[in-house]
Order: C-alpha cells, then sequence, then structure tokens
C-alpha cells in the first residue's frame, strides 16, 4: 500500500500523542511537528505508510533521549497477555478446532495496538480478550490449514509486545520447530522486540530473530540482509499486523496476514469494515499454491 | 486563541475534504495537501487558528479556478432556513421572552457550518433547527439583555450561509436600526457573503458591509479599514460562529460571542463540553460594563 493523502492527518495526530508521552516539553512537541510537516511535504507518496511512524518515533528518540519510551506499557501489555495465557491455553487444547481457537486468540490480541487511534487502552482490551473466542474472523480456515500443514518452514512476524504472547498460542499449534518468529529490530511504539519475544517464553520453543528494523511494519529494503533471506526463502509467511499488511501487501510471497483493521484506508484496501478481524492471503498464495485451495 | 498543535491534524482533514469537493483530480488535492504542510511547518502559532482555513481556501480557489466552490452549498443551506423562517419568526412573536427565543434560533442556527468535523449534514441539521427553541445556551442571558438593552450601535458578524437566516430572528428583536451586518468580505467555505444576506433580506431593514477578508472568521489586520473603524466605534459587537471567537477571543472590545463549540480546543478555551451552545461575553465586557450587570 502507499501513502494516501487520508494518512497525513492521522499521523499529525499521532505524532503529537507520541510527543506528549515522551516528553512533557511543548517546545519539542513543536518541534516535532514541524519537523513531520516539513518532512511530509516532500515524501514520495509511493512510500510505504509506516516509514512515517518510523520517522516519527525515531526523531522523537532522537530528541528525547529516551530510548524506548513505551517500555512501561509495552511491560504492561506483556502481563495482562500473560495472565490471560493459562486460561486461553486451557480452551485451544479443549476445543474442537485447536488451529482456529487459536487463529481467534492471536488475531484478537493485535487489539493491543497503541500506534493507531483504533488501537484501545487496556479497560477496553481485557473483556475483547476474554471474549475472543467468539469474535468472527473474516477469511478462509481451510485455505490457511492447508498450507500451513503444507508448509516445511515459517516465518512468522510479530507485531505488538502483549499480542505476542497470543502468538504463542497459535505458535504452539503449529509444531514450533519449522517455525522462525521476527520481531522488529529496535523499540517503535509498543511494537514487540527481543524482548518481548523472551518475556512470552517463545526463545524456549523457537528460533527467535530480529528484522533488523525499528519501522512499525516490514518495510523490506530497512530490514537486515540476514531477514531478506529468512523472508524469501520461507515457504510460508504468516505476518501480524496492519502495519505489515501496509508494508508487505504487495509482495511476491505467500503470505497470510492477520490483522485487526483498524484505520479506513487499510479496511477499503481489503474491502472490509473498519474492526474486521482479517486473515487475508496475499496475492501470490493463490498463485503458487494453486486454486484448489 | 493562537494555533494549537492539535489544530493540525485537523486541518490537514480538512484541507483534504475541501481539495475533493472543489476538484476531481489527484494531483490537484496532492499539491495542496503538500503546500499546507510546507506553510504550516513554518508557521507562527501565535497566529490565529483561522488563518489556515484562509490559506486553504484561497489557494484552492486560485488552483482550481472555481471561485466560490461551496456556492451551491450556501444556497441550499439558505432555502433550508428561509422554508423554517416564517413558523420560527412566528414562535418569536408569541415567546413570553422574544429575545431570548431569538437568540436560540441565532446560536442552533450556528451548526450549519460546512468547515468544522462537528458540523452536520443537511439532514442532521433540520431536526436539531426544528427543535432550536429546546436548546440550551450556556451564558448569562441578564447580562445580554442590558448589554443589548443600553447598546446605541451594535455590530453584528454573522458566519455561516443559512445560519443568517436566524440572525435575522434575532436582528429584528434588536431594532434593526441601530445594527449594522458585517459578512466576509468574499467567499470562503460555506461563510455568508453580502449575496447571502440580501437572500436573507437584511439588506431591506439594515445596513450590510463586508469586511474585507476573506477568513473564515474575523482577522482584524486582515479586514478594511473600514470595518476596522465601525468595530472599534461599536457600543457593542455581536459576533456569531467559533471562527470569530477564535480570532477576537481576546479582542479590547465589548463583545458576546454566540456559538456552538464543535471542536475540542475551542471548546476548551471556553469550559464547556464540545456541542455546547454558547453565549459568551468578552473579558472586556466585564470591565467596561461593570460587575452590576
Amino acid at each position: 500500500m502507499n501513502i494516501s493523502l487520508e494518512c497525513i492527518s492521522c499521523f499529525a495526530r499521532q505524532a503529537l500523542e507520541s510527543a506528549r508521552l515522551v516528553s512533557n516539553d511543548p517546545l519539542v512537541h513543536e518541534q516535532i511537528m514541524r519537523e513531520l510537516l516539513s518532512w511530509v511535504s516532500k515524501i514520495d507518496f509511493a512510500r510505504r505508510p509506516p516509514v512515517i511512524a518510523q520517522h516519527i518515533h525515531r526523531r522523537l528518540r532522537e530528541i528525547s533521549g529516551v530510548e524506548d519510551p513505551y517500555r512501561a506499557a509495552k511491560d504492561k501489555h506483556n502481563l495482562v497477555a500473560l495472565g490471560l495465557y493459562p486460561k486461553l491455553k486451557a480452551e485451544v487444547e479443549v476445543s474442537p478446532d485447536p488451529l482456529f481457537t487459536a487463529v481467534q486468540f492471536a488475531v484478537t490480541g493485535n487489539i493491543m495496538d497503541l500506534g493507531s487511534k483504533g488501537g484501545m487502552s487496556e479497560s477496553d482490551i481485557l473483556p475483547l480478550l476474554e471474549e475472543a473466542s467468539e469474535q468472527r474472523i473474516v477469511g478462509d480456515m481451510s485455505f490457511f490449514r492447508k498450507a500451513v500443514t503444507s508448509a516445511r518452514n515459517i516465518l512468522y512476524l510479530a507485531d505488538n509486545a502483549g499480542e505476542i504472547v497470543f502468538d504463542r498460542l497459535l505458535i504452539e499449534q503449529l509444531s514450533p520447530g519449522r517455525v522462525t518468529l521476527a520481531v522488529r529490530g529496535g523499540p517503535v511504539i509498543n511494537d514487540a522486540t527481543l524482548v518481548d519475544a523472551r518475556v512470552a517464553g517463545l526463545h524456549g520453543i523457537m528460533e527467535v530473530v530480529d528484522n533488523g528494523s525499528d519501522a512499525p511494519g516490514t518495510v523490506m529494503d530497512d530490514c537486515s540482509k540476514d531477514f531478506q533471506n529468512r523472508f524469501s526463502r520461507a515457504d510460508l509467511v504468516i505476518a501480524k499486523g496492519q502495519g505489515i499488511y501496509e508494508t508487505l501487501s504487495s509482495e511476491e510471497q505467500r503470505i497470510f496476514f492477520l490483522f485487526r483493521a483498524k484505520c479506513p484506508v487499510v479496511a477499503a484496501h481489503v474491502g472490509v469494515p473498519v474492526g474486521t478481524n482479517i486473515m487475508a492471503p496475499s496475492e501470490s498464495m493463490f498463485a503458487r499454491i494453486g486454486g484448489d485451495l
């Protein structure tokens, strides 16, 4: 997806909210806003939308000197999610369709997003997560089931802290030995990094890498060579989050995007209402797996 | 009021909406957005917020070659309001407090605003206007009553087309012979200009002037010398609309601001929730009329 003109007002709002979270100094807020406006006025709109948030948050960290401004929020979300984990794990185990139930939890976990307006506060998140097994997901579960069954080598792209605990439920259903988890290469908003994967207990069950980039998505040319190789070699990519859909939706790779559509531009691109939980295959899925799936 | 950092995302949204209304050409939309971002990145935030909308709409008219893009919308709003006028006029006449009832209609008419997000579509407007006499207004009616009773020379600043018909109901209660109406000096959004005053029948009952400016508010140094003189000479100014509050709230003049607070920044400045109908005296009212009112 390209940057849409609608993204501009949304990024101005996000930048201000983030600046106020990171610093109490009105001069810092003003500096960030002026820099953002000047930079976006000249940007190539054919770039992926998350490069703007990447730029905002990188400058915020530089100006404020705070290396990981959302660390406390991420710790809290991990704790909330870990508190729910045993109950949800038991639900998966007794489910008549454990893979589908795990997908429901992983997709619902994508509400733990502090970057988008549709992201929710903790008090909103808890009831939704507790009712995750009732959440509807728009997508073809049998297509997903066949794709993951036949894949020997799955690359799982995580999105946010907290959410990554729910990803664990799904990863456990995929036979973690054939799955590699990739997190962000540096802090940005509440996106998961290596420490969150460790807190979620994922290092113990699978290979975990970072992608070398601090973009809240997967901006391929900003990622490490190692990650790029893993991405192109994977039989199947399971990609969590709206930001990854925005950055990878036109990639030539077999990808399943699992996310909650939180912004009207992304929702319109997918063709669903805002707030929909989505399991969307990349176009290459159809071409490369074939029409029988 | 100064420009707030919150205004930036709002103006980006407004600029895009307006650009799409004025032109079908995506290149025009992009040009406006890039120009706006670049211009706002360098603007003095101590200026009044409506100068940004003035700049956007002036450039939109220049780029598109459309002199008055909201003319059709304004005609429609005038027609809707004129259709309601006889009924509302009768309500004022039978009211036990005709001045207050006329104020209710004039303030409620301020919902006919296509500039702010809190402005409403025609289908939303009609029921509200029909129930205008039930609308609550935050303000001191007895203070307003005494101020208008003692004034010999009132300057009434109109806001929007359509709304100006409801202003007529109030102006008729003020003895129009001592009232001068001022409208915008050029088209901007759906703000009233001379033609709208004429359609509302106001030229027939009072002196009508324009302020020489195409700002959606009263940016004093952008107004004509004639208007500036009228403003400073008036015993009392009745000022309609949020944009005028934003531009005149710190003026040294006896002003009653009548408007509906549609944006969170203005509402917070006044100290009321968004959506409140307001009758707010300027600080100078207290100093210059005295504490007994």
